[in-house]
């Protein structure tokens, strides 16, 4: 079933930008490094992609997102191909993202690419022959959003470890606080969530936090926080690691001494259900002088990744404390160093670790990813789901292209040729490469499985 | 109240042209001496601006005019990002103005705007962090069309003093038209205005013309014109100045031997009300070979803003009068040395005085700007209306953002606490930085302010 | 009445790309001699054009020409402006196609045009001051397109001389394969027609192949394409050269021993009318790894325009069979290719012959194009009908825009003043420049011709 997919291996040697995860923690650093550069003397820079082109593919307006990367390229000195809104275009006559991408990517150097289906980038990276940028999936990565939201923290506060974090407003459909809070994960940083009620991070977040990064969340009072999240249950996460989790073991102690950094959300009401449009329309989060007038606020930097609606006060515009617009402007250098990474203007450090998605092993699978929003509905004709394993118990796997989990019912042993129920203590036995996932019961007889006799049989799974 | 606008000083070094009145006459010619040197050997100037970039936010589309922009700064070595139609962009997600500008401009080096409200583009540069172009604001101004207009004429005429232009079509509603006369009476032609009956030219407009320019209206019968303006009651500016009056005392005595410039001008029917819309249905004016057949007309050359429509014959585009095209092309040199200029690539003539609007004191009030299509009134969020003294009898206050004048029902001295009616002599004797402004005696009253005593009961205002 | 057209001179030295026939085969050969050199080292290029600007005038969406064409010139070290909806733009204000290209031509060094209308091209290479490159006019030319096909072709087959092409699809409405036929036949490529019942190759099409290029068509049954048109009646067309006659005398004899490509078509659906749209609603070849598994097919390359729909397998990606992403990719190369010539950047090939469209002399005459998506039917304005003669008998007329052909029911001769019936043999002496065309006998009358007499009573048409 791959097979059809075989193109995966094709460009394999290109680095792409789809997730955050796909850079090291060293490499992101060396970004960093690159646009401190570039912000202290940008015409060092101007001349080194001539003749070279950035494509902007955007299949939904963003204008700043597409502008960043355009004025980026052309300050490097390479030129820009722009499809400002792809929808009245060539997909109008039903083309499809693997074609589109091909074709685009042979007039191009570089793709960057907006969908409003999450895992599109993963799909584009597949086909396309130059490196692929992901500037935002649907829900999913928006990873040089988040690469500027960390690179503004570190800037103003000097570092990134141990900072202490306070994220607030819709945690539950913000693509970039996804995205912002692992990278606060990888580097070490403390979180307070402080969401819309309602709006709280998805478990799949937390679990990941858990899971990936070793993260712990403790539930905490924290009266603080009360001037800018009056009815939410606050929630701290902390990296476990020895000399933290002797200062906070248990969740009364938690006391936070300051504020380093605010991030504030819009409400994503484009997402919101209907119940949710009612909940969230009058009383979403307000962020302003008043709400951080507390002592520990005093040194506070406050981020927003714009455009922002009634969430974050204007009578912070002139506050020495607010930041988001420095955030914005530097994209452009953040930018110019992720496009010059690529492009091979600069060396990636040399402890590169090979990411995540790429050792995990494809599990063969009948069912599909059940959320609708994946560029897997809507790529049918050509593009097969594929998944990988996420954990043993219960069975869970995750789509490679938009990272959704699935829990599985049923799990066949490729070796015994028998089939156990997914949440089955039978199935931690069989090897990652032996198993077979299917949606039912049905599927697994039909595929020529048969029932897992009871345990102590002597029938074992390999 | 004004501080919420205080970001007004920060940029205060950066020079902007949103009004042909942000240059000073030498300046004018320096930009037009610099046009002449492009024209002469562009070669020469294609490498002086690496690595920087142009923007460009259009919320209205006009192909054209972002196309001239566009082509200027790309001949001048730098970049473009290019937002056509950003009404399907951020704004969209209820951004403000402000904060577009404020992320945009840091992507950028300049910033060319386009905008359906009046004022947008005093806004913009109040926010932007680099030098603001207007590319069109509503009604309100044009002015790199009104330099290539200008240049065109002094190009095919060789001057601009003493010229006698004819201005036909719609001279209400045509921005174009408003900032050429202004731009015309500064260097000191003759106009002759021969509108289309029912859109004369606005009373605002021939008062700023008296008194900023000192020009004189004389109403003249003008046989000549009635090939072209056959129902018109036609109009004659002319500067005040010793020679011209000796020759002008009388307006039967008004005889222009030939015109030198025909500037003709599309109904402006997207800002027609319903009424205007009947009234000039099938009647507007045409200017072709026919209607310039007089000797008086042999040298003329014709001048439009283009796109026409019906108003000017196809039959003259091969007319060695007809210049319009060029003017036209000219847009790229007088834009490339506009943006060269804003860039500090040439240097402004040393004699630059500050503009008039930099200059004038703001009156404190609480009245709005009442032009509906101010752009204060769709940024409310973040902006206070502004005003500055337009004249004393009566007392009219001007929008610092759309120019809008307003007649002031009572007025307020801060010095005596007492306030007045707006046409009342006694305010003639308040200080300009004593005046307050009130849209209503309740305003007055409730702001603290009591009714003036009789004059002459001791009470004088300071 | 060609008067009003006599801007038709003006620019007679520039060098336009309207149509495949306005290069000579030594031209193409030197484009292809070019886009080698560029794809061998694109380096060599990067700074040819500094400061010079594309225009991109795109009056319907067309997202891959337009990106490939400003690539290529950003690639070539120069500039571009874009505007990739005209529809939204000035021509709403009721701008003339004439006075658009005027104008933005004036913005740019060379304009590329994609129009809906068959023929705008020829009338914007009229107006245009730069060369005009034809991005799609209707269903009439393309010729980048075109030169992207048949390099494709020779880079892969070494040759284009004596290959056997197999054309399949909508041969009917496809302006891609129109193109493409007439310059496989002026390169001496043998065509196979194997069309989608209903949407056979146009007569006017093989008159034109055979009038032109003298190929002649043969009808033949060729089991071997069964897999790819099972219900067609292919047609086999070769040039008429003795060594081939030889071979190919009889119909039955026709036997291609392998066919060296497949050129494969999308239905045009947006072309249809609606009894076209429920005949093919269902029915639309497909070409895949199934039907190219015969042996004639072993070493057939697969050519493609894209977008595709249905019609192409998505089995053939991965085939080496399939170059239509290489054909798409060569794009750039040729692109370069042409805009570096048209911009004089390389030498046209000394043998360049003029073009057959310059040297047909215009018909004086009275009738209209009756291409209902003729540009003549939109820019009436300003545009006078022209023809040239096609053929004698019957009198046909060709429109110099948009090139369809029109038979002509009555014939004048200004010597004699004598009118005719088009079909009449007495037409056939009338000298060219003395042919007078007109729709109706009334018309000719009006004109103060009068009936031929009966031929022998003296009366000899000169």
């Amino acid at each position: 079933m791959t097979s059809r997919n075989s193109s995966d291996d094709r460009s394999s040697t290109l680095r792409h930008l789809v997730s955050i995860d796909d850079l090291t923690n060293e490499e992101i650093l060396e970004i960093f490094a690159i646009a401190d550069r570039i912000s202290k003397d940008p015409s060092e820079f101007v001349s080194i992609c001539p003749g070279q082109i950035l494509a902007s593919l955007f299949y939904e307006p963003s204008t700043r997102t597409r502008l960043s990367f355009e004025s980026s390229m052309q300050r490097l000195g390479g030129g820009v191909i722009s499809a400002a809104d792809m929808r009245a275009s060539s997909a109008s006559k039903g083309e499809s993202l693997a074609d589109t991408v091909r074709v685009v990517s042979a007039y191009a150097d570089v793709l960057v690419l907006r969908h409003p289906r999450e895992g599109s980038a993963n799909v584009a990276k597949r086909y396309a022959r130059v490196p692929v940028v992901n500037a935002g999936d649907g829900s999913h990565e928006h990873p040089t959003q988040t690469l500027c939201d960390l690179y503004s923290l570190k800037v103003e506060k000097g570092r990134i470890e141990g900072l202490d974090v306070v994220l607030t407003g819709d945690l539950k459909y913000s693509r970039t606080i996804h995205s912002f809070v692992y990278a606060l994960a990888r580097f070490g940083a403390n979180l307070v969530c402080a969401p819309q009620p309602g709006f709280e991070m998805p478990d799949y977040v937390i679990h990941r936090l858990k899971e990936q990064y070793r993260v712990e969340p403790h539930r905490v009072e924290m009266q603080d926080l009360s001037s800018i999240a009056p009815r939410m249950d606050a929630m701290y996460f902390t990296p476990e690691r020895p000399h933290q989790l002797s200062l906070f073991t248990d969740i009364r102690e938690v006391n936070v001494k300051k504020f380093d950094a605010v991030y504030v959300t819009r409400p994503q009401r484009e997402r919101y259900s209907e119940a949710e449009k009612i909940t969230n329309a009058n009383a979403y989060f307000r962020v302003d002088r008043l709400a951080l007038s507390g002592a520990k606020f005093r040194e506070t930097v406050v981020l927003h990744p714009l455009p922002r609606v009634d969430e974050l006060g204007y009578d912070l515009d002139e506050d020495p404390r607010s930041i988001y617009f420095q955030q914005a402007a530097r994209g452009v250098p953040v930018r110019m160093a992720v496009i010059g990474m690529l492009l091979g203007k600069f060396n990636f450090p040399a402890a590169a670790v090979e990411p995540r998605a790429r050792i995990s092993a494809r599990v063969r699978t009948t069912i599909e990813c059940n959320n609708q929003n994946c560029i897997t509905e809507s790529e049918r004709r050509y593009l097969n789901p594929e998944f990988v394993l996420a954990s043993r118990e219960p069975l869970c796997l995750r789509c490679v292209f938009c990272d959704a989990e699935r829990v599985v019912e049923f799990v066949g042993c490729s070796s015994t040729r028998h089939y156990h129920a997914g949440a089955s203590s039978e199935v931690n036995r069989i090897k990652a490469e032996n198993l077979v996932a299917f949606a039912t019961e049905e599927e697994a007889i039909a595929a020529g499985f048969t029932a897992a006799a009871i345990r102590g049989a002597g029938q074992t799974p390999a």
